[in-house]
């Protein structure tokens, strides 16, 4: 399995590097773990502390951008998943479970595409152990009106 | 950690009272334990045996209404643990992860407030062990035509 | 508990056949299992090959073409469980938890009624164990346009 420096020398090498762990908007935590389970709370993608994108894919957010929320969120699950690791990701045994959620327009049925960057990333960064079960939702409407919200359980020694 | 007694007293200083178990609205059962885990089916709230408040928040309901059906589900939500923990809530470890679904109005992005009145309940009987990850999602239909619905998983001894 | 040949003789007597296991429409696999628990991902219900029914529950389609969804995708569900343990359902030992989503039009608050196919094939084949804690949401699309997606968690040996 890879060290924690591994994994972030893999973001590097990919272009990415993890951003500070979110603030929740809300009464509640990022993360809560019990047992080898590590469940983290949805997150919406922000850029500089404000929600972005916000809006409605297919409408107001085309894939580019809703894929770019995607990554975002992937980054800060990870962030997350960091601190609740003690800053050792060399932890994460497998993902286990991801949620999607897309503010889809009419039609837009193919807004799978926007939560692939999450996944994507995922599985760039721990390769077979990275794929994971997944379902992904079109909802009426996120926090803060943003277009992405993204949670996830991992599995973890 | 505090006995089913302390955190019944909790509750009568808060206001509350428990309500009886919920019936479920379809084929299938309020709990079911798998190890240390408890997973709730999602409940509607009710007054009287009548999904209440029903419609869309901000649009049919206001946030104090809305607010009242996400406290009155924390309720229903704490009996059915109690029943599956055959009366004894101090076997509760921690709360782990709480998904709420509103029926938002366009532009209501702030429906997590309404999911906050659960999870502030919560808080305020089990303390830090009571503070769990979160996703709020705005959907577009509920049972019976709810404004709200909660699902929810606990660690239990 | 039932051998898994109990249990597909059980499927033939109420006239299902298990359908080859579906391909995920994106990045990410069917199944992860952690401890006792293995996560199915959404699916979403396929005639061959092609995702049907589709369209809003309610306006394009009625209650009994959306059960037929439902049905189909427990039976693609069990399929892709079968997969996770090597051929033996026989290891199942209870259903924990499922999650349906419905594109229903505004006021088919009845859409439960709709996943209701699904567990009520999971309580044919394994009785008490096959009831489960369970979910439904209103949602305002589901990929490629589908009816129906359901997930599930198992607890298996």
């Amino acid at each position: 399995m890879p060290t924690d420096a591994d994994l972030l020398s893999r973001l590097t090498a990919l272009g990415h590097a993890l951003p500070p762990a979110a603030k929740p908007v809300a009464e509640f935590i990022l993360w809560r773990r019990e047992g080898n389970l590590v469940f983290l709370a949805g997150q919406i993608c922000e850029r500089n502390g404000v929600p972005y994108p916000t809006g409605v894919y297919g409408k107001d957010v085309d894939l580019a951008a809703a894929r770019a929320g995607g990554l975002a969120i992937g980054l800060q699950l990870i962030s997350t998943l960091r601190t609740a690791l003690d800053g050792d990701l060399g932890r994460v045994r497998q993902v286990v479970m991801v949620r999607g959620f897309v503010t889809a327009a009419p039609g837009m049925g193919d807004y799978p595409k926007v939560i692939n960057a999450c996944s994507e990333l995922f599985i760039a960064l721990w390769g077979e152990n990275g794929r994971h079960a997944r379902t992904s939702i079109g909802v009426a409407q996120l926090p803060l009106d943003a277009t992405v919200e993204i949670d996830a359980v991992f599995a973890v020694d």
